[in-house]
């Protein structure tokens, strides 16, 4: 059922709420359908800059009482076409929705906007001796992050967004807007609506004002790169990095084929092996002596080159090459783009699953490198393709297929951090059976019509 | 509206299908309703000891056709009434379901039944260089924990349960069996209904098998006790602690007449004033700094006669005191109950609501000690009374709601762990309105009956 007025009369409507601010321009609405991954442009028909709670309601009852697909928006990072527009609608950019609202130092929380950035907000921390640790590589918006659950480099130590959201307003899909928790640190009062909402990606409501966790400055930082002959060493070692109770901050996994894709686009000359990237915070006695175990454990299992950087200008460098993992993989191909995935699995059953999918990839001629935030049993694959050869995007889906169904075998799920979206519906169901149906209940129940970001999580007839 | 056949019928049927594992017997009953807080007895009709899940979910089937509740019940010491049947119906106590299924030591988690409690869970841990760090003081039992979210000393550290529950499988108030998640550290695989459940407090559903996250026992602890002129001090200390990024595992706040209660009961001679009592994990080194830098914090805050405790029994001698304060502050006032009731608030305002509610609970002639897990904001008053007075119960319930208002008005919760049970219905709502709703309409989709532990979060009309 689609909706019961035409675009163009919504948007009048619109625009006589917030003017200038709803647009239909076709730019506009083609920079908004668009994906950092394969997907194809998917734009919608409006897209709306609210710059208040108070507006985001009355544009959500507007659209209800239209039945116009509503599409929250942040930084557009996302990887699994999580704000695409396949019904089109009505996508609700948060750019203008980029504030603190709130630092409460003592308390270590903030409250923020939903649009603000990872990066933005880290600037406004600087002098306050906290920070917010979610890192999930890509400059994303705080509400994107807490919609898909995300987490990156970081989380073996702090968390995910799951673990540091601490309370959220949020619209409803008739525009009635709540608190879903107040400030205290925990809480056993009712259901766990905070984390229904975290990871919803935008299926169950608009994610309005945010109140995250944040914590002290470490007074100390280290980084250190070691180098393994097998994927299995390097895995061996972060786990038991993890099991002598080291509370390192990072330890991140490049393979062979992404350590090449980094000498050539940093013109570095690492060896091109697998590699383990870590990091260290606490105080300076802690630092040295978390880095010191690290070293020895690696080199019980044949790291190579232990290498370390304390100045912060000798960390930047180092990790620098780790955080531009995306470019440094489309480098090895030119021209190509990438299917991006990722899967999470035990920990126990990383090196096997990792060194299946090296030889998968590697046997089907597919150039993929592989970064992995090992700590959590979690990593990526870059699958480089040509969108041209259709041949090309079967195999990397196919290949894709297999990586999923090998991560849902060893107890692990099909995504780790990049959620749903449309690309791992039908995986969902694989990983998770009859839980979806509980899931799709819920759905239903928030949002009978089916109008909050339709076609995300569940396949589209599933819910209405 | 009540259930469509007798209890004595549902009772045979029951004996028909696991024999003596269902109960009617009158001593059985009571001992099924009662509580460890002022709750008056309410026993079900039918008390059954399942020892599969395939056995619950059958029990749940007969229920949910004849229209009878359905209670989860494990070890009994929750204090909000989570578990009294006040609308009567089967008791499904767990004591039978109480094995480890499996240990993972590599990815340090482990999968248990619902009965287990965690002093079992210790027991079957040691020797794995593993612990499980939730201790609310009792020895509950992981279903019931789970389901009350509950946290205790060392939440500070290792979060409470949301933090470590990994993933449920849970019978759902029709039967079908669902897992809400695979065995990985992390997921952006769909909603998170694996938080759903925990802290729903059995009214969505029948928790079978937990799987929870465990870590290293540390190579070195040590424990520290430390007094104050005032509460604020006491408070003070905390904060700074941990925004120096002291990893503290535990600091404890008992105030003066809490201390009084510990020195009756144990014949101790610690100065009665408001103290701090820490605990330190980490390797030698750390552990020896984290407790200097501690030290140095209470010393610039008037903290008298830091006093350390490094060897395990004097660690367990001062520790033991602090384990105690239930009864210890029973002591205080032989032949009374407690009404025991917690709240948590940002830890900028816990000095302020704990000042304000020691003097309210003083002028209005309380015997009322209080325990505080301060790192989180979250503490506890114990208000003795004789429960042969009408008076003092009112007077007692009085005197809760001033400190959950107040709570609430500092932005904080109304529990912080115990769960909203019976005893907080009205005041789930006074913090959070609208949302209330939304827990409703969960509620209503998956229990549209109204059979799953009636009465507990919403009053009892509100949900059929």
């Amino acid at each position: 059922m689609g909706p019961r007025v035409s675009a163009a009369a919504l948007a009048d409507r619109l625009t006589g709420l917030i003017g200038p601010r709803a647009s239909v321009a076709r730019g506009v609405l083609d920079q908004h359908g668009q994906s950092e991954s394969h997907y194809r442009n998917l734009p919608p028909d409006i897209v709306v800059f609210p710059e208040t709670t108070q507006e985001v309601a009355e544009i959500v009852k507007l659209c209800a009482d239209v039945g116009m697909p509503i599409i929250p928006f942040g930084a557009g990072t996302s990887l699994e076409g999580n704000t695409a527009a396949v019904a089109g609608g009505v996508c609700f950019d948060f750019a203008r929705m980029n504030k603190v609202l709130a630092v409460h130092a003592s308390d270590m929380d903030v409250v923020v906007q939903p649009g603000i950035t990872r990066k933005q907000l880290g600037a406004e921390l600087r002098n306050t001796g906290l920070f917010f640790p979610i890192d999930p590589g890509a400059d994303a918006s705080i509400g994107g992050m807490t919609s898909t659950r995300a987490s990156g480099t970081m989380a073996v130590r702090y968390g995910t967004m799951k673990d540091n959201v601490m309370a959220l307003e949020v619209v409803l899909a008739d525009g009635r807007v709540i608190r879903t928790a107040q400030r205290a640190r925990k809480s056993a009062a009712g259901y766990d609506l905070t984390r229904m909402f975290v990871g919803a990606e935008g299926t169950l409501g608009v994610i309005t004002e945010i109140t995250l966790k944040v914590h002290p400055v470490p007074q100390a930082i280290s980084a250190a790169v070691c180098s393994f002959d097998t994927l299995h060493d390097a895995v061996d070692t972060a786990i038991s990095v993890i099991q002598a109770a080291i509370p390192v901050a990072r330890v991140e996994l490049l393979d062979d084929v992404m350590m090449r894709g980094i000498n050539v686009y940093a013109k570095l000359g690492y060896r091109e092996a697998p590699t383990l990237f870590f990091e260290f915070h606490g105080s300076e006695t802690s630092v040295a002596e978390q880095a010191e175990a690290a070293q020895a454990i690696a080199a019980d299992h044949g790291g190579h080159g232990f290498a370390w950087a304390k100045a912060p200008e000798d960390r930047s460098r180092l990790w620098h090459a780790r955080d531009n993992t995306l470019y440094a993989g489309l480098g090895l191909r030119p021209g190509a783009r990438a299917v991006i995935t990722d899967v999470c699995v035990p920990i126990s059953r990383l090196a096997e699953c990792l060194t299946e999918t090296r030889r998968d990839a590697d046997e089907h001629g597919f150039t993929a490198p592989i970064v992995g935030h090992v700590g959590d049993g979690n990593f990526h694959m870059l699958i480089l393709i040509d969108p041209a050869l259709p041949d090309e995007t079967e195999g990397a889906k196919a290949l894709q297929a297999r990586m999923v169904a090998r991560a849902i075998a060893m107890d692990g799920t099909c995504t780790g951090e990049h959620g749903i979206g449309l690309g791992k519906i039908d995986y969902l169901t694989d990983e998770l059976g009859g839980a979806v149906d509980v899931m799709r209940s819920i759905k239903r129940t928030l949002d009978p019509n089916g109008l909050m970001n339709p076609g995300k999580i569940f396949a589209d007839g599933a819910v209405a």
